[in-house]
């Protein structure tokens, strides 16, 4: 049981998790800060939080639990701004898509508390955002990625998979390098992707008509093109080497497909298909397959 | 009323038409024929045809509507098969994803009955085939578009209305070729994108791991990367150049981002994803407009 929760970021993920936390039994008080003060305001008001502190130094003072729930290019300037406050006993996590830019500024500014420090990354989200959306349920049955360093004290390791287990979370560890290598491939790619398509079609004279005629596959194709502009900018700027190798990767295996079209290959191309959508279907979501 | 509902093809489509066509009290009689004759058997005895044709012209034989639920790379034989049993009362459709293909073998193998052909395309699916999944409701509430030509007649255009709009179905028409330029970009364009991306993936040292870590977006976002790969193949060869021109299209606008995401141009890259997001959030399934 933790005695008040600092959390830094009163947005969908940020409120999601402060729902949870007390849900779960695990908090007494939830003093919450957002860089918007309407949104901290609505986030009391919802009973999100207990109190709303002016700055993130003031939520996290008193907490022994912090959570930055922000874009990842907002990290370092939180960690400066909360450091003073930051000791030996507080756990302090965060919930970013990216982990290597977030642990190198968790490096920099906590330097010798930077032990305190769990990064994790929880593998859930909407297309939607703000504390509106937030959802009690959000975390519940999903994975959670823990990327601890060399310097990460144990007790404070042990205390997160305790939090994240307790709100229902398949806990994964692995090095901020394995992570955001992965999460280009099967995340941070899809989406720029996603975009890219959108965009394409709608440059197009028709494309808005194009649009119209599109059924549920495309529905479900382009749900994360829907995605939040501003947080999506920070990952794939934060990820952007091992972004880009896949994306290279990817438009090599485009290419070899477009390949066997023009040339009217209907054999290979008909085996390159089977091979995608044979590897597709034996592909559940990781989290079922823990909770079922 | 028809009396005779002759069925060839007797897969996911062509199963849940059937299925559908009965319940809404349009049919006396279905019988149908696949290629493979336990197909044609397991369709028989789940209830969805009354009787087992040994061919697709004796399927055809007494019918008075006929649907092909077939790859359409198989469309011009079938038409070859079928065709002394079309008279001008008769009413053919297909459901296949290309148009101006099944057009031009209609052309070439219908000839003066080619008026008795109306093609048809229903926006519905899913990423399972087989008669083991029909489906009463795959139509109801979903988009068809008929790509009728110039010498489609009109009682039959007339009569194909009437049949997808009394199984709840949203009819919209347009010729071959606005249809096929569509549905590459909104259909096929996605399916190829899928495809690749899930061998690119599957391509790399540590793919499989990577796809464990996987979450909802990836769910989504490759969900129709499971399509069949039969069918597929034909729909991306036979609507090959403007596929190709889409992929093109797509390739452009994802190069741009690449453009912005290397040089670290985070405003532009934000208006970019800015545009896409809101494109998507203001996109709805256009048979949800049009039902609800």
């Amino acid at each position: 049981m933790f005695e008040q929760l600092g959390l830094i970021g009163c947005g969908l993920m940020g409120s999601s998790f402060a729902l949870a936390l007390k849900r779960a039994g695990l908090v007494r008080r939830i003093v919450g800060y957002s860089k918007s003060p309407s949104t901290t305001e609505r986030a009391r008001q919802m009973g999100v939080i207990d109190v709303e502190a002016p700055s993130a130094l003031l939520a996290v003072s008193g907490a022994d639990i912090v959570l930055l729930a922000i874009p990842v290019s907002a990290t370092e300037a939180t960690f400066k701004a909360i450091r003073h406050l930051v000791g030996p006993d507080t756990l302090v996590m965060d919930v970013g898509s990216t982990k290597r830019d977030v642990v190198d500024a968790a490096r920099r500014v906590l330097r010798e508390q930077v032990g305190s420090f769990v990064p994790c990354h929880p593998i859930t989200g909407k297309e939607v955002s703000g504390v509106e959306h937030a959802d009690v349920d959000l975390y519940a049955g999903k994975q959670v990625i823990l990327t601890p360093i060399e310097r990460t004290f144990t007790a404070q390791l042990k205390k997160a998979t305790a939090v994240w287990t307790a709100m229902g979370c398949h806990v994964v560890k692995m090095s901020p390098q394995a992570h955001d290598a992965a999460y280009a491939a099967v995340s941070h790619l899809p989406h720029l992707i996603a975009f890219a398509m959108i965009n394409g079609i709608k440059s197009q004279p028709h494309g808005k008509d194009y649009m119209a005629l599109a059924g549920p596959g495309f529905r479900d194709f382009t749900r994360i093109a829907a995605s939040d502009p501003q947080m999506w900018r920070d990952i794939l700027l934060a990820n952007r080497e091992e972004l880009l190798a896949q994306s290279k990767i990817f438009q090599q295996s485009l290419q070899s497909l477009e390949q066997l079209i023009s040339g009217g290959n209907g054999d290979g191309l008909e085996s390159q298909i089977r091979q995608a959508s044979e590897t597709r279907a034996n592909w559940r979501v990781s989290s079922h397959k823990a909770h079922k």
